[in-house]
């Protein structure tokens, strides 16, 4: 038998991308950005210190996709990462913050950075349960929602996602909703959540393929929200580059018909890898939106452990996410990977009992 | 008269830059980035996710500036903004963080965030007094320095910083030293602090003027610290934006004879503002590196309103950076700027006493 890797989280993954090696693991998209995403871009322009809260243009052109906003509701950020963790360090105050569970595995080391406690709503059947939500989030200082969701693919329901914000206006506590797959929905068209607590993450990452870039934005119709975020930001990062905010204006440019190209894309992904883990007996929910699935898996670090070892197959810890008894793939790879990785799977089923 | 300005930080100036205004306030070069700091740029480049450490070959870039590092040594960040404040947050239990006074605004606030303790030595001369540093380090967890300085334009002696190699090491207390205009010194040649217990923050904003670009790094010897902060940016921002970090690669190629012009053009600009206010009256140290003056000014909020609503000239209230008797002037304007400036400056002396 090989070794029982001790990896800690996905960074441990990092640099073993060799040759031959069929990675499940890396939760971004693999298709390069869209042609208009370098159209224009200048690099020789003024490349002084930008405003804090983002260059205007891009935020006039965010305030179109969100009804009833102007310029000041936004603030740009390095990634949705650096927004979620200006916003929960601007509270600076402690208090709880409820996670759905399965989470992304970074937002509890974030809520934990900035002196805050996560407490849990486990998900049933891959979905928020609204009775445990409601009872949980009382005396919370905010939630934190991602629909679609990574790790679970999941999308919350229209009825779930306006029950939120009814419990959350009426309780005054803060809704933070990741919506960064928004543009990866397979079975409707995103429902943006709406309110005076309601505090949206968005990242031009995964809708045009630049997570490199880092270019994400937060929302929010709290003034006040706006204004400490900006403060924090001023000394601890200051602008966010410019010359990708650039990028993620231009991008904005791409015509629609390019989103739903790729959603046929992630869709025919999802078909096929949701059939071939189902037929290798696999319990799993099948994913509604994002680019992972989340089966059950009996001794996952071992299988874990075997796939990379042996077969040079890279899959995620459930554990990572919060769910232990899961392995966690994400299906940003060509079907002709799919097909290969799910093959070597199949063969590391003969090796550790997975059911 | 006009209102006295109830402005509480330099961001409050932020957007006030209209037709006719000198501003004194901005602390970042007017110059344009040297050519060479676009050579060679492909924004088709693979734009997926890098490196949370940074892109290797800007690692490999600076290590061979620093004698004896590899590219293991580094962090590449967004500005050196984020390497302070990826470094105290990586610390996060609490503790005392020795900072010379008159400081950079942003330091106690960052030291704040980060659930630690600002202690203050009070500059001499605005230089560091040694024994002061001394009697205060203790206990502490780190020291934070600054040489040359923004807000006194100081550079600390060598054998000041051989005495704080010597003291650190001795009490095992890390010293952050921020080095971000070591390629602005008037006198001698940059002289960096070294030890096991040294962490270097330096940044590609000041020397290639591309503060908009975000790109700064940390330096250490220490394993842990470099993987500490490297796990920390994995939640808070991961990679810092790629396209900047090839900018600065590049920009690492521009001959050193640009940095020695550049200097020229430094020097010539603190001459001119030096004489000028000594020659009004103005009490102030002269600045032997960074862009920076700091005359001593009574009734300094009367002055910088009247300056700022009557005269157009923007300046920064030393209070904001510990020094309450004090006003910061930036001279990153060319040579008529400053005259023009300068001519206001004395103009409004006439409405506030100012010694």
């Amino acid at each position: 038998m090989p070794e029982i890797l001790k990896l800690k989280s996905p960074a441990d993954f990092i640099g073993r991308q060799g040759a031959g090696v069929i990675s499940f693991g890396s939760g971004q998209p693999d298709l390069p950005p869209p042609k208009e995403a370098f159209d224009g871009i200048d690099l020789k322009r003024d490349l002084r210190y930008g405003l804090i809260q983002g260059e205007l243009k891009l935020r006039e052109a965010l305030a179109k996709e969100y009804p009833g906003s102007t310029a000041e509701n936004f603030v740009i950020t390095n990634g949705a990462s650096e927004a979620l963790d200006l916003i929960f360090r601007s509270w600076g105050k402690g208090g709880k913050v409820l996670l759905p569970r399965p989470y992304y595995y970074s937002y509890p080391p974030i809520i934990e950075l900035a002196h805050m406690v996560p407490v849990y709503t486990d998900l049933t059947d891959g979905r928020i349960d609204i009775e445990d939500f409601k009872k949980k989030v009382k005396g919370c200082r905010a939630a934190l929602i991602n629909s679609p969701s990574n790790p679970t693919g999941r999308v919350e329901a229209i009825e779930t996602l306006k029950g939120i914000e009814k419990i959350t206006q009426k309780l005054g506590v803060y809704v933070v909703s990741d919506e960064v797959y928004k543009d990866i929905i397979y079975e409707r068209e995103n429902y943006p959540i709406q309110g005076d607590y309601v505090i949206t993450v968005n990242s031009f990452s995964k809708t045009y393929c630049m997570c490199g870039v880092r270019v994400g934005y937060l929302w929010s119709a709290d003034k006040k929200v706006v204004e400490d975020v900006c403060e924090m930001k001023t000394h601890t990062s200051m602008n966010t580059n410019l010359i990708g905010q650039d990028m993620a204006l231009s991008a904005m440019k791409t015509p629609k018909e390019y989103i739903r190209r790729q959603q046929k894309v992630w869709r025919e992904r999802r078909d096929f890898i949701y059939k071939g883990l189902t037929e290798l007996g696999f319990d799993l929910w099948k994913p509604e939106g994002a680019f992972y699935v989340l089966p059950k898996c009996k001794n996952a670090r071992k299988f874990l452990s075997v796939l990379y070892q042996e077969y040079k197959v890279i899959t995620y810890l459930g554990e990572w996410f919060g769910a232990p008894d899961r392995i966690r793939l994400s299906y940003a790879l060509d079907i002709q990977q799919i097909a290969e990785g799910l093959e070597r799977i199949k063969q590391a089923m003969q090796k550790v009992r997975v059911f």
